[in-house]
């Protein structure tokens, strides 16, 4: 069987070649600036490596319009791809009124720090309020992401960009930040026949491992020879209360340390990303970036990227789901442009208290089974707490429990 | 040149056939029953005539997703339908709870009056916040349908529909609700070889009249022998400060009949669609049915299907607009499943003062316009006072200040 990576659209690469990194500089400086956010920054980072790919900078209000209203773009050889959110770089009005005719802008970090040209700039109205409806299905501000959205300026502007330079972080994971292309390289290198991704913010239970370790034989069944898992944690901008990167990152090599995911068919890498939790929206980019990467499947569970509402409730009482739990799984096998991405389907794991291990749930004994959820695992953490035997590698709960017993 | 009546895709006509109305109309009497709004009946009538054409029915849960998140519905030949606005039937969980386990229903109104056999139901989620979130932009329950929608049932029942008759209002409008089929009928009646449809539910005045005009010398100009309008005035439910239908149905025939309009190349009827008022989202569903009544060329104009924000205010502190008045006609030209329709953008006509006329709008003498809104063409009729000569017919101008004066 040969390998069988799938295109993914062209890949975009908006880094300046080296060689012409000097000149770009010089020019960069005698430009108008406009100064960004860290914010902005991971999104520049998802662009200049071609995680939205077709995509060549901050979206122009044909391409915003297009997804908002239907999630994809369509070429101009009439080709879809999926888009289904929002890439844009929001302004004030007053920095749109002194930029609003320049043809090249610097965009630079707070300390001065020079990023990228934007480039033929297009200035549209940024209709807040319709954005988050069209993009979170709510207007709610107690939602993080609506919460910074509609705090940004009025205006967006989109345009064609060149980033000085590829974006690190200096915080001692940026050898784990690969490009698709980079990730490209690596696949081929490992000479894999299929490339099955696995999104994830959260640390990696036994449950989750054995879904992994299942898809992998279920691929070889399939008459795969050599599956290679693309285990990808997001890296960009999460909520508060979410584990964050550089725990979540011990953790995963504590479980391909102690071989509960095997070292030999895993890539471990981050996803640049921001979290948006925008569900059956946002799981949607989260498949068409790792498209683009050379994923060919794609796992998916129960209410991707969501979170609770921040206000209703639900019949008995608790705070609802924001998004209806199985939505996102069907949303992303139904979207336009997902089409030679395989959909896989997560079976739902517990601890299954019988056999003392985390198991696929078997509603015919459901009594024997445990759901332990992520508020539960920080309560056994913070009152020091073991998990049951078999919920988690040891190595990868003590740097979830230190983390914890030292928030 | 021939007759080009695109074919929109099969025409789905759910009216049960006259020979087998009784034993139908037997079935329905022994099934369970549910009661249905006349807000229902007027969609019911929509789908039984194929206006909606591929839906068959009230939409099922794929179909309702695919409609909120992508505007379309792909269908099993792959090939992709424009379908913007959910067409579903909310109920009561209590409802939901004694019919779960019917096969078929029947949907009657409140008089008992039986109107359709729904078959085959599919009961899901009516998560009514993430709907108008997702086709409206907005949450916000002072816009009229956002409110009605919010006081609906928490369940959705999709199914295929068998309507008992055709649908009837006797309100004397009767013989103006041609379904899509006749209209084709009629269009071919007519060897015409353009159709151009004009979407609307205010009066006609002489600058709508002047680019329904002017569209037709364009077509003529670019090479077509008889094109026909399409005078297509929505008549199902609006807003309460809207002009009724009766009273705007008799405003059109006296532009016709004083021949503003060419009665010989315009077919008068009407679009039996409740309005929506959901801007970009709703102008696609008002192209694509007229689409399946065989247009080929759609007119829209400034903030199609619009609104005021119920809330927001603009820059100048007036009531904003709720949609960016030039979303619509964007999101038109890119919308999917339409690219069988030309869009003829609408170029804004006001009353030239100096001509004594409507003319097309000319930015470089700003001043010699006057805009005539609907509110100043009230404030006219119920002061007794006529709008400027030219501006609108003197006959359709009777029928307006009538109607305005004995309100």
């Amino acid at each position: 069987m040969s390998l069988i990576i799938p295109d993914g659209g062209k890949l975009t690469n908006l880094v300046v070649p080296e060689d012409l990194q000097p000149a770009k500089r010089a020019e960069a400086a005698r430009l108008p600036h406009l100064t960004i956010t860290d914010y902005d920054l991971q999104w520049i980072h998802v662009l200049a490596e071609g995680w939205a790919s077709p995509l060549t900078g901050f979206m122009r209000e044909e391409q915003y319009l297009q997804t908002l209203h239907f999630n994809c773009l369509r070429l101009e050889d009439g080709s879809v791809v999926n888009m289904s959110v929002p890439i844009v770089l929001a302004i004030t009005d007053s920095d749109a009124e002194r930029l609003g005719n320049s043809d090249a802008i610097t965009l630079s970090l707070g300390d001065g720090k020079d990023i990228a040209i934007l480039r033929n700039p297009e200035f549209y109205s940024h209709q807040k309020e319709e954005r988050v409806a069209r993009s979170f299905g709510t207007t709610h501000i107690g939602q993080p992401t609506i919460e910074r959205i509609m705090a940004m300026g009025d205006t967006l502007v989109g345009g064609d960009l060149e980033v000085l330079e590829p974006i690190r972080y200096g915080d001692g994971l940026d050898d784990f930040r690969l490009s698709p292309a980079q990730l490209r390289s690596e696949f081929e290198r490992r000479q894999t026949d299929a490339i099955y991704a696995f999104q994830l913010r959260n640390p990696v239970h036994n449950g989750h491992a054995l879904l992994m370790n299942d898809t992998k034989q279920r691929l070889i069944r399939e008459g795969y020879h050599n599956p290679v898992l693309l285990l990808h944690p997001l890296g960009g901008w999460t909520k508060q209360d979410d584990v964050p990167l550089s725990v979540r990152m011990r953790q995963h090599e504590a479980v391909m340390e102690e071989g509960i995911l095997d070292p030999e068919s895993t890539v471990l890498a981050i996803f640049p990303s921001p979290m948006l939790y925008a569900g059956p929206t946002e799981v949607q980019w989260h498949a068409k970036a790792r498209l683009n990467a050379g994923a060919n499947f794609y796992i998916v569970g129960r209410d991707p990227a969501g979170m609770k509402h921040p206000e209703r409730l639900n019949a008995d009482g608790e705070a609802d789901d924001l998004y209806h739990p199985e939505h996102g799984k069907a949303v992303l096998q139904m979207a336009p442009g997902l089409e030679r991405l395989k959909i896989i389907p997560f079976r739902v794991a517990a601890y299954d208290k019988v056999a003392g291990e985390m198991s696929f749930f078997d509603p015919a004994r459901a009594d024997d089974f445990e759901f332990i959820s992520g508020s539960k695992m920080r309560d056994f953490a913070r009152n020091g707490e073991t998990p049951p035997p078999g919920f988690m590698g040891e190595a990868a709960w003590k740097v979830i429990a230190d983390f914890y017993r030292n928030m």
